[in-house]
C-alpha cells in the first residue's frame, strides 16, 4: 500500500448522517431557525469532527507554531533577514510575541516545532525538535527539498503532533508558522495547486516594497517553471518549506486523532492543500480561522472549500488568526450541547415555524 | 443646563494624543508594521477608552441584556407572540439561552435588565428591575412612549448600569436586547436618524415571511410619518422601545465610567444613535461587536462610523454577537501592553523599516 493509501485508510471522512442529525437538533434549539448563521454551520462541522453531538466544548486548546528557514530568503524576497526566524522562536518561547499575547487572551499554551530553523534554539519544554535541516535550498534556483526526502518531512510533522500529544492534552489545535521567506514558498505551492500565475498569488508578506515583490514573483515563477507533473510530492519538493510540508503531516496526524485543526494564514492553508492531496478526508477536520491579507490565502481557502471565521486584515502568521477564532469554536460547541430545544424548554411558537 | 449638556460635560472625549501615543507604540512592537490589521485599530481605541496604554486586559466582562415588550407586536410584525419575551427572560436567567452558552465560552456573567416586559419575572440575582411599564404602545398607531417620559426611560438605563456596577466588577460590557417586535422599533429609529425609507431599513428579524415584512414596513412608515422634527427625543417617543431608549442610558453611563461598551445588533446600535445624539463622545467608548443580517444594523454602523469586528450572519440579539467579540478585545489589549518593542527585544531589522 502506498503512502497516500495508508493515510486514507486511517482518516475517517465526516459522516453525512452525523451532520444531518446535528443540523436537525440545531434547527430545533430555542432560537429563530438559522439565526446564529455561521456559528450553526461551525457547530455542524464540530459534530462531524466529534462523530456526534460533542460532550466537550472544544476548550482544551493548544497552539503549534511550525518554524523553519527558507533558502529563498537570500534572494531578497523579505523585508527581514533569516536571522529573525531564530530570534522570533526565542521570542515565542519567552512569551513576548503576538501569538503569546493572543494565546493568553484565549487560555491556550504555545508550542514551537523547529522543522529547520537555520540556527537551532536551546532545548525548552515548549520546543519540539523535528529538524529536517538548517533551512531549505533556494527554490528560485532548484528544488527546495530533495525529492526523496519529502515523505520524511511530512513524517516529521506527524512526529511533532505525537510529541505535542505526549506533552499536552488538547482537542483543538491552532496551527501557525514562522519563517522568513515562507510566504514565498506558500504562494508558490498555492499557485501550483490552483494553476494561478505567480503575480496573482504573491502578496507583500511582512510588508515588502515593489522591488522585493518583483523578486518574489520572479522566484515563484522560477520554481513553478520546474514543476512538470503537478503531484503534491513534486510541488513540495520544488517549492516547499520544511515547516509547510511538515504542517501537512501535523494536519494528517490531527485528523487521524479526530482533533479539530484551526488553520491560520497562507502558510498553514498551503499545508492543508498538501494534506488534502494526500488524504482528502483530512480537510473535514480543518476549520479556517481567518482570511489574511495574502492573495494566496484566499486562493487556497477557495480551493479547499473553506470559509474563514474572521476577516481582520491580519498578515502576521504565528497562528494569530487561528487563535482568535478559538472562542467562536467553543461558542458553537456550547450552543449545540447546552441550549435546549423548543420541546425541551416549552417555549411558545406560532404556526409560522 | 439642559439634559444633553449635562451628559456632554460628564463624558470625556477620546484624546488624540493618547491615540497617537498608542499608534506609535504599536508601530514599534516586534512584528511587521500594520501586520495585525484591525486588531491594531482596536488596540488604539482601547487605549483611548483607558486614557493611556491599558494596564488591564479588558477581561472583566459582563453581559447586560435589556428586555421589553413592544405594542407593535400586536400588529403582526414578528413570527413570535409577545409571550415569548418573558419566556426568554426566564431562559436567560436559567442559563439555557444562546447568550448563556456564548457567555460561558468567553467567561462572562449574564445579567438581564427588565425595562418593561409585559409579564414581570420573579426576582433573581441576575435580574435588574428598571421597568418603565408593561411594554410600549403600538408605534404603528401613535407614540410608543409618551414624550414627557423619554428622559425617564434613558435614566432607567443609567440606573440599570449603576445597579450592575453594584453587583459585578467589569471593565468591558457587552450589551444585548430581547423583545418581540424590537427589530421593528430599531429599524424605525435607524430610518429616522439616517433618513432611509422604511423598506430599506426593515429586515426579517426572527425570520418573518413576506406578508409580515410588508406589515413591518407599513408600521415603520406610520411611525416615521408622525416624526416632524428629527430630534432624538421625538424619535425615541414616536418609535422607540423601553429597552432601546434605556440602552442609550446604559451607554451614556458606561462611557462616563470609562467602561468599554461592545455593541450587538440593530437594537443596541439604534440605542447608540440615541446616545450619540445626546452626547457624541459616548460613541468613543463603543466597539461594534459584529455585523448582523438586519439592514438597519449596517445603516446605523455607517452613521456612527463604526466597523464591526465580526461578520457571522447572526440575527439573534441577546448580545450573542457582542459576546463573541470579547476575546478579540482582550487580544488587542494584551498585544499593546504585553508585546515588546523592537528596541526592547533587540530583534534585527533591515533598513527597509
Amino acid at each position: 500500500m502506498n503512502y497516500e493509501s495508508q493515510w486514507r485508510e486511517q482518516i475517517a471522512p465526516a459522516e453525512p448522517a452525523v451532520a444531518a442529525a446535528a443540523r436537525a437538533r440545531i434547527d430545533d434549539l430555542t432560537k429563530p431557525r438559522g439565526s446564529l448563521g455561521r456559528i450553526e454551520d461551525l457547530a455542524v462541522r464540530l459534530c462531524a469532527i466529534a462523530g456526534g453531538i460533542p460532550a466537550h466544548a472544544f476548550e482544551r486548546r493548544a497552539l503549534l507554531i511550525a518554524a523553519a528557514d527558507h533558502g529563498v530568503a537570500e534572494y531578497g524576497v523579505s523585508a527581514y533577514p533569516s536571522e529573525v526566524t531564530a530570534q522570533m522562536v526565542l521570542g515565542l518561547l519567552g512569551g513576548i510575541a503576538a501569538a503569546n499575547a493572543f494565546a493568553r487572551a484565549v487560555g491556550a499554551d504555545v508550542y514551537v516545532a523547529d522543522f529547520g530553523v537555520r540556527t537551532p534554539s536551546p532545548a525548552h519544554d515548549r520546543l519540539i525538535d523535528v529538524r529536517c535541516g538548517a533551512g531549505t535550498a533556494n527554490l528560485a534556483e532548484g528544488p527546495a527539498i530533495a525529492a526523496e526526502r519529502v515523505e520524511a518531512v511530512v513524517n516529521a510533522g506527524v512526529a511533532a503532533f505525537e510529541a505535542l500529544r505526549a506533552r499536552a492534552a488538547f482537542d483543538t489545535l491552532a496551527l501557525g508558522d514562522l519563517g522568513i521567506g515562507n510566504t514565498t514558498a506558500a504562494a508558490a505551492i498555492v499557485a501550483a495547486f490552483t494553476h494561478t500565475p505567480a503575480a496573482n498569488a504573491a502578496g507583500r508578506g511582512t510588508g515588502i516594497d515593489d522591488r522585493r515583490l518583483a523578486r518574489k514573483i520572479a522566484a515563484i515563477e522560477s520554481g513553478l517553471a520546474r514543476i512538470g507533473e503537478h503531484s503534491w510530492r513534486r510541488i513540495a519538493s520544488e517549492v516547499g518549506g520544511f515547516e509547510i510540508v511538515g504542517l501537512a503531516g501535523v494536519i494528517l496526524a490531527a485528523a487521524r486523532a479526530r482533533v479539530a485543526v484551526v488553520l491560520d494564514g497562507s502558510i498553514v492553508t498551503a499545508a492543508a492543500l498538501l494534506a488534502g492531496a494526500i488524504a482528502p478526508a483530512s480537510i473535514d477536520y480543518c476549520i479556517a480561522g481567518h482570511r489574511s491579507r495574502e492573495p494566496a490565502h484566499s486562493l487556497a481557502l477557495d480551493a479547499l472549500g473553506l470559509v474563514p471565521l474572521l476577516d481582520l486584515d491580519l498578515a502576521l502568521g504565528e497562528a494569530t488568526g487561528a487563535t482568535l477564532a478559538l472562542p467562536l469554536i467553543s461558542a458553537a460547541a456550547r450552543m449545540v450541547h447546552e441550549m435546549r430545544t423548543f420541546s425541551e424548554a416549552g417555549v411558545a411558537t406560532e404556526s409560522v415555524r
